[in-house]
């Protein structure tokens, strides 16, 4: 076997969920396939991180400096929906359930993984609550133990600050990820908010 | 959602095995973690056609014109083994049961799928037991109905030069790929082959 298949194919196991075997079987694929493919691929993946960038608003992936939402004049600015990563956006706007914008963590509190309070960015969070005229912050985090504990931790730092703190709540399973809810249940979970 | 994401996320789920849901949570993956890793891979597939050659002797994947078994004195190179694809080669050499040289296929008959006897790259083969004296030819293909095919068509293509074509026989289970096959099921194969 020549070495730059297995150099690629040790780039590919290191992907979620793929193993040494799908890693090979993938290889030999992308060799086996027309060229304009590979090549595609390739420039799509060194590109990513040079076209997307994060946005300096929210924090969600953009295309330019600020993201399309926050661009958006029609989104009502008053109303932050805290989420712990950029598909839960996606989630939440397929669902067409909420008109403000967000925050995006990119993180949640984890202190067994060495993820502590200290390394959660909420310092661009604090100061637009700070300067503009936000009456809610809508905390969207994930239902789970690292969801809820980063949701309390958010709503307490934003007590000092005197804005309406809320935590989506009924509908959403135990432990359940955003990203794979149905609408309904996020519909219902967004209505049946409660001040924290 | 950004544009980019979305480009690759489509070419992500062209891979095989990898739907829209994986693809998408392999693009944020890829976001979420340092752009020295995308890049790194990137960067692998847009050079893999370039580094990765067919070996004009036997057609398996090579750094140069002609790869490492081709290119090894060492190697029995009267007897030359017929295979479907590269990977069927590593199965074999795992197995260290063949000292001969190989020759890929890259491709089975299979005129359902249009591929018929003339797209079928035989000529590099029929050359080499033309020019060399070649004692065997053993064919390894799958024993799968398209492998069987193809390795009829071959031995009758073959039997004019009168060279001696053998196939690999008992062990390998019906419709089974070399790929997947134990080793001592593939030696078996390896010494049962029978006159074609």
């Amino acid at each position: 076997m020549a070495d730059p298949i297995l150099e690629l194919t040790a780039l590919l196991a290191r992907l979620p969920g793929v193993g040494e075997r799908t890693a090979t079987r993938l290889a030999y694929h992308i060799l086996e396939n027309p060229r304009d493919y590979a090549e595609a691929l390739g420039t799509a993946l060194c590109e990513i991180h040079k076209r997307v960038q994060r946005c300096e608003s929210c924090g969600n992936y953009a295309e330019g400096p600020i993201c399309a939402i926050c661009s958006d004049p029609t989104r009502e600015s008053n109303r932050i929906c805290v989420v712990a990563r950029p598909t839960d956006v996606n989630a939440i706007e397929r669902g067409r359930i909420y008109r403000g914008r967000y925050y995006v963590l990119h993180a949640l509190l984890s202190p067994l993984d060495g993820m502590g309070p200290e390394k959660l960015s909420l310092q661009p969070l604090v100061e637009r609550v700070e300067k503009r005229d936000v009456k809610e912050v809508i905390l969207a985090t994930p239902l789970s133990v690292d969801g809820e504990a980063t949701a309390l931790f958010i709503a307490r730092r934003l007590q000092e600050l005197e804005v309406k703190c809320s935590r989506i709540a009924s509908g959403l399973p135990h432990g359940g990820e955003l990203e794979y809810t149905d609408q309904i249940t996020l519909s219902r979970a967004f209505e049946g908010r409660k001040e924290v």
